[in-house]
């Protein structure tokens, strides 16, 4: 196997995997992605790696928590430039499973997660049915398969974070979840991999997703929860008047996802520029402005 | 801990349970229970007892796989018959969770395994909506708590049996699942908690369960798949005959549970008696009688 500073070791078998997992004499930390890595990803991997612990990443497009019409077919795979990433952040291994490896049974005899409606049905979960479902499908496939002490996810995608949270703890499964906060461009736009699906004019306009959010975030801790069913509509009306088709703007507790009641509250959105679907969240507090 | 030879060490915190876990140099393996243990429960330890290996039973009523109107409430609990029978079994440690340690999150909050239809919405899924998703959740816990090597399950509840290893496939649980024989009474009635539901009279019809299926599997060898689907309804009206009241018999791939096809299948059935609701199933092959 390779093990200069700036190789990784490529896992593609199960059987590899588990040699790999066998070999490691400490703990584990783990960076789930669906590949087409940003700076976001790597500083999931940097976060992972921060103890000198061995990190694995995997890269794997997960076919089960795409609703149908969405982009799974064109999620952009680029796993060569993924790979010589992730050894240039410092990840020790790569796990990039086949489709087959991860559901090995036909779809027919396939199990399922079924997260909490509380949870899973709200926000995005409400414009993508299934959506947090499969997204526990698989990571609870992966934490078998990995067995990590610690897994990272980043903030950017805060209801995912909280989902596998909650349901590490339900199952008790040994593993710690950190967050890691979201990465942005220097004008404020949160790293996705769906940014590159914008038009240099959309692009213009995206940043205003987070800068709507960072007002609203104001306006709500200053003026309290009696003002957020209107916050939350206003916004949504700013986001149009901006040029987008928002989905939702929502103010949220952080921990349980129930409406917002004025203490440890998130504002939530989703809103779509062009064929890309953005979202973003910021706590309600005040915020420091770029 | 007590350590002699007819001692048993029991767990009821996770606290207790990772520190018994950790102090466990080599493999561990499991037998789940809802106790009540009877001979059949024991042969499980024994079995998983046989190379040496650490032991753990756990004994968990678990209501997630209880159905409303089922007998939740009822199930005999007899935990100190329980523990000394497990400790003269070879068993070296007890797992007895209470429910919020099962179970941590509000019920809002709390996660489920859906188990897939082909597998579990027929034979008794068909008639306890959401039982098999209920063994699903505990067993997953179970493992996530225990990671056990090895887990012993017992034929007598065969679909069970064959819903976990398709589970444990699907999920990558780095565990083997072993099956157990069915123990039964000189009579041949299976062993199960629900036989104390009998009452005298009930008890001596109840054999002849097992009798019907050993029939049917007999006459299904002989005649071929051909004659299923008049046997299916032999048997049902072989048991109610008999003062059953039947719930189903049918024949199935012992693999797969799709309809039998003349290669490796059984027999199963679930019938009535009084307030018991008694289960068996045999493989198609002539049958040794008693």
């Amino acid at each position: 196997m390779a093990t200069g500073p700036d190789s990784i070791t490529l896992l593609d078998s199960l059987d590899a995997l588990a040699d790999w997992r066998a070999a490691q004499s400490g703990s584990v930390h783990f960076v789930p992605t669906m590949g087409n890595l940003h700076a976001g990803h790597l500083k999931l991997v940097e976060h992972a790696a921060q103890d000198g612990t061995a990190v694995i990443a995997s890269i794997f497009v997960n076919p089960t928590q795409f609703g149908p019409g969405e982009d799974f077919e064109r999620y952009p795979r680029t796993l060569a430039a993924d790979l010589e990433a992730l050894a240039s952040a410092g990840c020790d291994a790569a796990w990039t499973p086949a489709s087959a490896t991860m559901y090995p049974l036909p779809e027919a005899y396939r199990f399922a997660i079924r997260a909490p409606a509380a949870l899973a049905d709200c926000l995005c979960g409400a414009h993508r049915p299934g959506h947090f479902d499969g997204v526990c499908g698989v990571v609870m496939r992966l934490l078998w398969q990995l067995r990590p002490e610690r897994a990272v996810f980043g903030e950017k995608d805060y209801q995912q974070l909280l989902i596998i949270r909650r349901m590490v703890e339900d199952f008790s499964v040994p593993v710690a979840i950190d967050a890691a906060p979201t990465v942005r461009e220097a004008d404020g736009l949160a790293l996705s991999s769906r940014n590159r699906y914008l038009t240099d004019s959309e692009r213009e306009i995206a940043p205003a997703l987070y800068r709507v959010l960072q007002a609203l975030a104001d306006e709500a801790a200053e003026q309290g929860p009696g003002t957020f069913d209107r916050l939350r509509r206003s916004g949504m009306e700013r986001l149009a008047s901006l040029g987008f088709r928002p989905e939702y703007v929502e103010l949220r507790n952080a921990e349980t996802l129930a409406p917002a009641d004025g203490s440890d509250d998130r504002v939530f959105a989703a809103a779509y520029l062009g064929r890309a679907r953005l979202i973003d969240n910021v706590a309600v507090t005040r915020q420091n402005r770029l």
